[in-house]
């Protein structure tokens, strides 16, 4: 740096911070290599209609190394980041140790399982492509399963689904599990009587998408109902087995699928990290997203702890925040670089939607609420834009329309259930 | 079946020849029972452009339910198929004990590997959709790797891709990875040097695909050598290890991968089967398609060994006969019970094609030959009828124009490298 070698920034992370963090530094004076350990980006939105056979895996992915080609300076390196000396300024790697003067963390959330017994080791986690197959080939091995199962209580206990958390993913995939059930299997699974079929959504809180309007709130939860869904509010998991759920106050639901959607914490490896975090795994960070000691070291995204002084609570885990926080760490390293003071983080609040089934959705842009119709379309056209590359678009918006006017969903196939068939030939 | 029960023909695999039985089947008054492995039927003549990042997996997979919803008397089975009593008519299966009356086995063929030392080990074999992203994502991680890989010979080693058989697969698929490797990820990897990048096919014959005239060959042989393959005629592979390909004639090719397209022989359950049989695992089967020693058991398609009178060789392994196969079994079960003579099969050659690359086929009709332009939009429309259920049909048009006119293929990701990313839940 100090001989005229270009600065290095390296992102953690390829998610929308450290995507947006990537572009804002683009053409920049320096160096930037941006690590992840898959080679494509994920549209976390989507994943809830994969899992529920709407839409293909491929559809909501895209190359990394396909949205860097417009990037010169930046470049990709694919691996595990493993720890962080942020004294000697290093980012291990699965692959090679990696040097680095400013560095980005954008490295995003895990499923938070709040050491709830049996919940790790029994329920589907939903933040991942990878997770998003295996409970979508776990849904339908269950059909093809009942099919064969001549035990009405072990038949029902196979069609009880459990979802757990009434946020926008667990609102989400539960109106899009029950269509898929009522609408699609119904139709190839014509021996088994789907009336056996419930799906549950439990909610520990009073109400379902908390940060939403109360007549958002009430729609969801009246248009879910209608929908065939048992949404229980004030409802505690206490425990998880193979075949339970265990409530706080005494219910017992017997299931083979428990969908965990009531929470995130910051991603594991950030445990290992000696920066001061919060017991949830976030990193604090300040303002400006550097964090506390190291001021070459930004945190954005799911990762970061700040809290939001206008209202007192911390910025939510939402893409919105991710992106402009990415873009935000991204300009303060070029503000550091050229000796100007670093600026604030300022949430500009985009507004939030959520879909819950055919043409039903609820949105909030503003001060202004809309449900229904209008809403779902909007909802539709948000997210066709948000999504990346011309071709994802093209054919997810094919899909929907599809779904919609044909009511066939894409492929309810079990996928391959090992993408390594002969696993000596591992890497 | 005395006593008024409808007969019961269970059909074990769901290939063509296995689907076309079905068709045959509906509505006559048998019930039908197909058994497959998987919940979907596979278009195995687009294998090779899932492995080299043309099509995704779903676009040439179907659900069987789907299929079989417009067959009133068809129900599906996701099962294993184990054995097979034929004294008893049962088939075994990984669910349940299946009785049957008739039996139709088309059940397909498997990659035969002749013995040769290392080569199911460390080869790649390209005959399901497990094993062709298996292929995808074992190449395109070659590409990360190499990126990082400093040391010359290694790099060397890593970009050097063998293809073994010059049949249609090996034809294919060496040149849609040359063209995939030239032109798609030339443009993701600029810092590569893509002259190391070594294309090989192997042929043990003199020929490549041996099936067809001797100027489609030949146009073969010279555009796939102008796209940069190198192709070796009368090559013998002796043995393979992790890092190395040994030639009979004493050659060496260093490599970490070798796809194996050499050759294909019946499944391999049916070693089990008390039947007669070829030693390359297929079924002899009496010119009705019956098994030689059980009147009430079918073979068609890849699993059964006929000799064609006319040429004095077998009937090809190909698609036509295994659904012409599959048609003819179904009718000569309703011909027997009905009292009537059964028939011969008589193979109805519709013709043979190749394609090579962009705007490069060879196609056979009748007594013509095509090449060039004419005979790759032959083979895309071909294809494109032949795909099961329209969605499918659409969006591989799109890829393919896509392909062609913008010369970007479907994403070149690095598939989830597990579907079961909780080991502990699998079913």
């Amino acid at each position: 740096m100090e001989n005229g070698k270009r600065p290095k920034v390296v992102i953690v992370g390829a998610g929308l911070g450290g995507i947006w963090a990537a572009k804002v530094l683009a053409n920049a004076q320096v160096d930037v290599l941006l690590i992840d350990r898959n080679n494509y980006h994920t549209f976390l939105a989507l994943l809830y209609q994969v899992a529920a056979a709407e839409l293909q895996p491929e559809n909501i992915i895209y190359p990394i190394r396909k949205i860097i080609r417009e990037l010169p300076n930046v470049s990709f390196l694919m691996a595990e980041v493993e720890n962080i000396d942020c004294e000697k300024k290093l980012v291990k790697t699965s692959r090679e140790e990696i040097a680095y003067d400013y560095l980005i963390l954008a490295a995003g959330s895990d499923t938070n399982y709040f050491n709830i017994p049996g919940v790790e080791e029994f329920s589907f986690p939903l933040k991942t492509i990878d997770e998003s197959i295996f409970l979508r080939n776990h849904i339908i091995s269950i059909f093809e399963r009942a099919v064969e199962e001549h035990d009405e209580i072990k038949r029902k206990k196979m069609l009880s689904f459990v979802i757990v958390g009434g946020g926008a993913t667990g609102v989400e995939f539960s109106g899009a599990l029950s269509e898929l059930v009522h609408r699609l299997l119904l139709k190839d699974y014509p021996m088994l009587d789907m009336s056996l079929v419930k799906v549950y959504l439990l909610e520990a809180s009073d109400r379902l998408l908390s940060a939403m309007p109360e007549n958002c709130r009430d729609y969801t939860a009246k248009h879910l109902k209608m929908m065939g869904v048992n949404v229980y509010f004030n409802a505690f998991v206490q425990r998880i087995t193979k075949d339970e759920v265990y409530l706080r106050d005494g219910g017992l639901i017997q299931t083979e699928t428990v969908v965990w959607a009531a929470g995130v914490c910051g991603v594991s490896f950030a445990k290992k990290l000696e920066l001061k975090k919060t017991p949830d795994n976030r990193i604090n960070v300040l303002p400006t997203l550097q964090t506390v000691h190291y001021e070459n070291i930004y945190t954005a995204g799911d990762l970061a702890y700040l809290i939001d002084e206008e209202v007192g609570r911390p910025f939510p885990m939402v893409a919105q925040v991710a992106l402009q926080q990415g873009a935000l760490a991204a300009k303060n390293i070029m503000r550091h670089l050229n000796g100007e003071p670093l600026e604030s983080f300022k949430y500009n609040d985009l507004g939030s939607m959520a879909t819950i089934g055919r043409h039903l959705a609820v949105a909030k842009i503003g001060k202004k609420t809309y449900t229904g119709l209008f809403a779902w379309l909007l909802w539709l056209v948000v997210h066709l834009i948000r999504l990346v590359g011309y071709r994802n678009r093209v054919i997810v918006f094919i899909n929907w329309m599809w779904n919609y006017f044909i009511y066939e969903r894409a492929i309810p196939l079990i996928y391959p259930s090992k993408t390594a068939p002969n696993s000596k030939k591992n890497i």
